[in-house]
Order: structure tokens, then C-alpha cells, then sequence
């Protein structure tokens, strides 16, 4: 049985510094190729406990009147690592954890109509089967929380429930055909304003939130393309909760916008960040300027670096 | 001297587990009260190889054909743990790390004119000197990376400029009194694309950074009251860059926004996380209803848990 260790280290496939997470790919003893997902897990309070009341060794990197900065040797069995291991593992899972280029995007109306939207209408319908199952009450029943004319809502896949800090839950719209905050309009919103408020209600009832303690969004590009919207403690993780500018708007402004304007989601531009490997940057790509202006005839004179020189940032 | 070690345990004063940190309130063997911010520093690669290699006792948590999860023990010299010590600390080091309730705002137009935009008018001028003596060249001029005729630009305090990867760099705008993204109108429109334009331009000239790789934002509450754009590579921390929406607002829809209408961001509303303890929450609080709804007359029947509990999320 395999285990992550007495492995040869290829190479890392990628990093989240923020999530204190890397990837690596290596060989196990038989040459099989592994995938391992390193962390960090968060602290535990009576591993904090110990740790502070325990007498281990340490290095003082910094000290001043009122500040001294340590780094402490704490016993593995205060403070451990997760490895989470793929073996054999094959070119997709490699693939899947493999660092990828992002860039940033600014979606036009008109880019939207060239590539978003016929890559959208083109995906398989099946894809969307388990939203459907749901809606339908073939699956899943027993995790609906609150359900109205307009919408079912379930936790987030991210969100275990035991964790009641970490509360995240989605309201999937009952409206079929409503792929993004790209259809939404005008006559759309009597039911975003009820999603609001009835969303609100449903998690005052079942988990004693209040409205101000909700960050309340929907995701562009969203992960499925069924309309939904997040309801996320403020507590719930930055990253990790995806509520980036540029990947989360706000449901308030979307009533917003389109309480001033009803076509505003059919005309404005929407940014987000995308992965080259991605299917959908392959539509978008051939519309995107995405490398450095070329340099002027004659040669570009002066300080700094030539503004043809490659990035050399991820 | 004081160590991080043989303390007492008091409290936890709070806890990010993003960010893989805690702040503990203890007490030293003299009694004196000790802040101990403890967290977890991101994975180094030669200790990745070194974790891989390794053959250390580890738990297998769960594990099938294909997916295997286990806790690892590895050795305090490869997982070692940051401890930040103020020692004594005071009432007012003990508030600042202590956690504070922390609540979703919505500001119309109407509550900015009542509450914030008095709070920010009588700020003490002497809170902005740092920023004027970067504009006046007075102090910090060697670390402008560039300079136009509506802006300077510096790095951002929370980049090192050791890690290329974290690149973040702040323009300031010129303009005094422009105190925020609620200052501008329609004639800020030059100024701003402008900002936007010269900005990228001068971060592919000194860091071969390209359009794309960039998220440009302002800030809404910003953390000082001179309108300041920021620039970050898409690979800086998402929730240690502060890109959070309710936070964060791109620079590009500023821009549409305004083109639309001029004066839009004196008429809509804006949405920001506030915690209890900040000084303008006070201001707002008297216009906010942040509280559950009161239980409807006659009592609240039916399934969940009655309207009128009190949260028990923070």
C-alpha cells in the first residue's frame, strides 16, 4: 500500500502560499508516478495551549523593547502535516494539479456573445444533471435547507456543517436556462429580491445568522452554469470562499445595476481570472490582447527593461 | 528575556485559519500579560523533498483505490511554527489583537453624507502627513517605482520586493482631498484611465509584468483617506491582498461606472465588512439595523429555531 514517504521528488506541480498547500509530483518505490498534496492544517486550541505552556527549543529572529520574533521546534504531534496522495496517479490527475499561467480578463458584451456564450450553449447537457436532481427532489432531499418558488438551498460543497463558522450555502435559482448573471435582467428582479430577503430569512431560522454577518454573491465565471447564489459567513475563508473581486459580485449590486438599468448585465463588461488550460480561455483567447505591446520602430532606448522582454511572473 | 514558552494560557484572543495563525493571551512566570501570535510560515521546496523522502510515522485517515489521506509527524526542523511575542503587553495590545464582531454594511448615498463622510472630514489632518511627504518627495523618494502628472507609485508596505510572485504597488493620486472612490465623477475620468494606462505600462517596464497578470482595484473602505490604486499580480495572496468584494472594487468597472453616469459613486450604495470596535462603526450604527427581526406578535410556531435567538456565529 502506498504511503507518502520513502518517495523520490520529482518536481512541484504548484503552491498556495495563502493555504500553506503545495503539490508535488513524485515516484513511489515501484516508479509509479504519485501526486501528493501537502498542508498545513489551521491550529488547534489545545495544541496552542500546549505549545505556549511547553518549554521547546527555539530561534530568536528579532527582538526590540516590546517585540521578539521566534522560531519554535514543536513536537510533530502538536504540529502535523495532511499529505494527501494520488498513486498511481495518471497525465490527468498530473495535469489537474499542475500550476497553470492565469490571466485576468475583461469580458465585453460582445466577447461574451463571440465566445462565452456559444461555449456555455455548447456544453454537455449532462454536466448539469446533478443541479437538476436536485431541483427535481430525485437527490439530495435531505440536505435542502429552506426551498420557495424560487429557488432551493443547499450547503455549499465546501462547507461540512460541522464547522458553523465556515457557514456557506447556495440558492440555486428554479429557473432553467438561467446560466450566469449573464441572462439576468430587469424582470428578474422581483426574484433576486426575494432570494435575498427569503435566503436571509431561511439562515436567521435554521442557523440564528443575521443579515449583516452574510456576504451574499454570485460567482463570474461561475463553476456551474445554473444561476446561484452564495450566502457566506464573513467568518467563512477569504480565498478559499472564492469572494474575489473579479469572481464574486455582490447579489446587492446586481439588484443595483439592474434596478438602474435592466439590460445592464447584457451590456456591461465583467472581469475574471482564468487558467490557460482552462477549455473556455481557448474561445476567449483569440479575441484577448494578452502580451506586451510590441516596441516602437527603431528600438526602445532608455531605463528599465526592453518592453519586449517575456514576463517572468506567473 | 522573555521566550514564547513555560506561559500560561489565558485565551484565545482570535484565530485566522486561512491564514494558518492564532493570537493567545498568556502569562509569563512573572505574571507580566504576554500577546503570542503563533502561525504556520507557507512550505519550503527543500523541505517538500526532504517530507517526501522521509520515512516517518503518519496516520492513515482515510484511503481508497485510487485517493489516500494521512496525517504525517513530521520532525519540528522541517515544520517549524512563527511565534510573534509582545511581552508585557497592554490593554491597548490586548484590544488590537482581540477579535471584534465584525458586521456586512450597505452604505447609500444617504448614510455616507450621515455618518461617513463627516467621520472622514474630521480625521486629524496629521493622520495623512506620511502620504504628502511621498507625493513632496519629502521622504520614501527612492522607493518610487514611477511618477506621472496624476500619480506616484510605490510598493505596497505588505510586499518585501523579495518575491517577485507578491507584487504590489499602490498609485496615489495627486489630487488632494480626493479622500476616496466616493470623491469621483465623471471629470476624473482622464485622471483615472490614465492611472490605469500608465500604471501597467510601468510595471512591464520595471518588472515585465503584462496587463494580464494584473488585478488593479481601489479600496472601499480604504485604510487611508487619499484615493490610492492598487496594482497585484493575480499570484498575490487572495485574502491577504485585500481583494475581497465588500472590499476591493476594480478599477475598469470605476471607470464604466462612471462613463455611464458621473456620478454614480455619489449615488449608489457600497458594501464593506466593518468590525464593532472600528471608530466609524459608532457613526454608523445609529442608522443600521444590524439586529434580528423582531418575533412577530403572538409568538413564533413552526420548525427551526425561533426568531428571536440570538446569533451564535461572530
Amino acid at each position: 500500500m502506498a504511503h507518502p514517504r520513502g518517495l523520490v521528488f520529482k518536481r512541484l506541480l504548484t503552491e498556495d502560499r495563502d493555504a500553506r498547500l503545495v503539490v508535488a509530483l513524485a515516484e513511489d518505490g515501484e516508479q509509479q508516478p504519485a501526486v501528493v498534496i501537502l498542508s498545513k492544517p489551521p491550529f488547534q486550541e489545545s495544541h496552542v495551549r500546549e505549545i505556549l505552556s511547553g518549554d521547546f527549543a527555539g530561534t530568536e529572529e528579532h527582538r526590540n523593547d516590546k517585540f521578539s520574533k521566534h522560531s519554535l521546534d514543536v513536537p510533530a504531534r502538536l504540529n502535523g502535516i495532511m499529505a494527501t496522495m494520488i498513486c498511481p496517479a495518471n497525465e490527468v490527475d498530473v495535469a489537474k494539479y499542475t500550476h497553470q499561467v492565469k490571466h485576468f480578463v475583461r469580458e465585453s458584451a460582445a466577447l461574451y456573445t463571440a465566445a462565452t456564450e456559444p461555449f456555455v450553449r455548447a456544453l454537455p447537457p449532462k454536466q448539469l444533471a446533478w443541479v437538476w436532481n436536485i431541483l427535481d427532489h430525485e437527490k439530495e432531499v435531505e440536505s435542502i435547507i429552506d426551498e420557495t418558488e424560487h429557488y432551493v438551498m443547499v450547503p455549499d460543497t465546501k462547507w461540512d456543517q460541522a464547522d458553523a463558522k465556515q457557514l456557506h450555502c447556495l440558492c440555486i435559482a428554479k429557473e432553467r436556462g438561467l446560466h450566469s448573471l449573464r441572462d439576468l435582467r430587469g424582470t428578474h428582479l422581483p426574484m433576486l429580491r426575494h432570494t435575498l430577503a427569503a435566503g436571509r430569512a431561511a439562515l436567521l431560522r435554521a442557523h440564528g445568522v443575521t443579515a449583516s454577518q452574510l456576504r451574499v454573491y454570485v460567482h463570474y465565471l461561475p463553476s456551474f452554469w445554473q444561476l446561484h447564489v452564495h450566502f457566506a459567513l464573513l467568518s467563512c475563508g477569504g480565498a478559499a470562499a472564492g469572494t474575489s473581486v473579479g469572481k464574486a459580485v455582490l447579489l446587492e449590486d446586481v439588484i443595483d445595476n439592474l434596478a438602474r438599468d435592466g439590460e445592464h448585465y447584457a451590456t456591461c463588461s465583467l472581469s475574471f481570472a482564468i487558467g490557460e488550460s482552462e477549455p473556455l480561455f481557448g474561445r476567449l483567447r483569440e479575441h484577448l490582447q494578452l502580451e506586451p505591446p510590441a516596441p516602437p520602430a527603431g528600438g526602445a532606448e532608455g531605463q528599465g527593461e526592453p518592453a519586449t522582454k517575456q514576463p517572468r511572473r506567473e
